[in-house]
């Protein structure tokens, strides 16, 4: 492992209804500051497909932007996804909420067919073909799926059956974990933590996000 | 100390720059329930003061609501601060970022003389008046001081000497303390610590809020 991993963590705006989950994206850059290495937040300068009021589930009139919005969670310290250069990093991290299958793709809508970003499929193209680990948490496994699945990576969504058979249709294996727990792909460098698809509380999200980055260091 | 400790949070919004500082916020929620305890998030139900851009700092044109917005960093489990029954809490917490000073009062705009948002001020007089500890981080303990200063408290802001003067001038004293550090005042039941007036990384303030927890433990 290198002496500092340097770490992209890729978001899709802020909060578990139309962003990133927040305590999956803070326990995430916590592991990476933890275990000694460096991050840097992007994300897709785009339009949120939705604003979702968090306390009632539904949509609301407003517009937001996914770069602006995930600035929140990291005290504005992120940049235009456009903007990745896969030579300045070692790894990279997509952690989970519906803003990774609303705004990075529209699996919400479309299901296995969806259409993914291109920022965030060159992101995650570029990092494979480089290889450069790639870590993904919660629901985020399904947009790996779709842009990698071609190449039968394992990864796990934890237990939820629909969304096992929709990543088994990309060409993904799907790998059951408890919230705790990671499936590693060593052969594609993949590691993935299913979070809050299995998670009951912060402390199992923190205990999945500590040793997916263990293994993506371990990787380097 | 109690079994299981139950810990009110009170949030501002969601944000550094216009609400709860979200690295301060999780690290805290994080150490509560590493350390055996459980929370429930509340925050006031009024308009921010301000929307700003986090990654401009600029104001916008926008509306939000402070609990919707705080909303976001704990997956909408959170609660109208209106519903704060200090019966079923042994002690509370309130993470920093601007929203401290700009949605939970005026201090901002107004300073030394700053108002407080009464269901805020009600909620902290109403733990000292019980006995339950109080606990503060980054810039909140300056709203600690407004409400609570005449009894002569001991808090931490850190080293900033305008906002240490300010804090003195409402009658507490300010211990300077580094990120990484808690100001305790036993008599009084405040645990505060320093975190964005000082710290350098997200690790530093995860040590703070970890001790900071730990601290309010204890004195149950």
């Amino acid at each position: 492992m290198s002496t500092s991993p340097k770490i992209a963590v890729v978001l899709a705006g802020c909060g578990r209804a139309d962003g990133s989950e927040v305590f999956e994206t803070v326990t995430a850059l916590l592991a990476i500051a933890k275990n000694g290495g460096s991050y840097q937040c992007f994300a897709p300068n785009i339009m949120q497909s939705a604003v979702v009021n968090i306390l009632t589930g539904e949509k609301t009139n407003e517009k937001r932007s996914v770069l602006v919005e995930a600035g929140r969670i990291c005290r504005g310290d992120i940049k235009d996804l456009k903007e990745f250069n896969v030579k300045d990093f070692d790894a990279v991290i997509f952690p989970g909420g519906l803003g990774a299958v609303t705004n990075w793709c529209n699996y919400a809508d479309r299901g296995v067919n969806c259409e993914v970003n291109q920022d965030v499929s060159n992101t995650m193209l570029k990092c494979y073909d480089n290889g450069l680990p790639i870590g993904a948490m919660c629901i985020a496994p399904v947009v790996v799926a779709r842009v990698l699945g071609k190449y039968g990576i394992k990864i796990t969504i934890g237990s939820d059956e629909q969304t096992a058979r929709a990543v088994e249709a990309m060409g993904a294996v799907n790998e059951v974990r408890q919230a705790t727990e990671i499936a590693v792909d060593e052969k594609h460098k993949i590691v993935t933590t299913p979070a809050y698809m299995m998670a009951h509380s912060i402390t199992e999200v923190a205990e999945g996000a500590d040793k997916m980055v263990k293994a993506i260091m371990k990787m380097l």
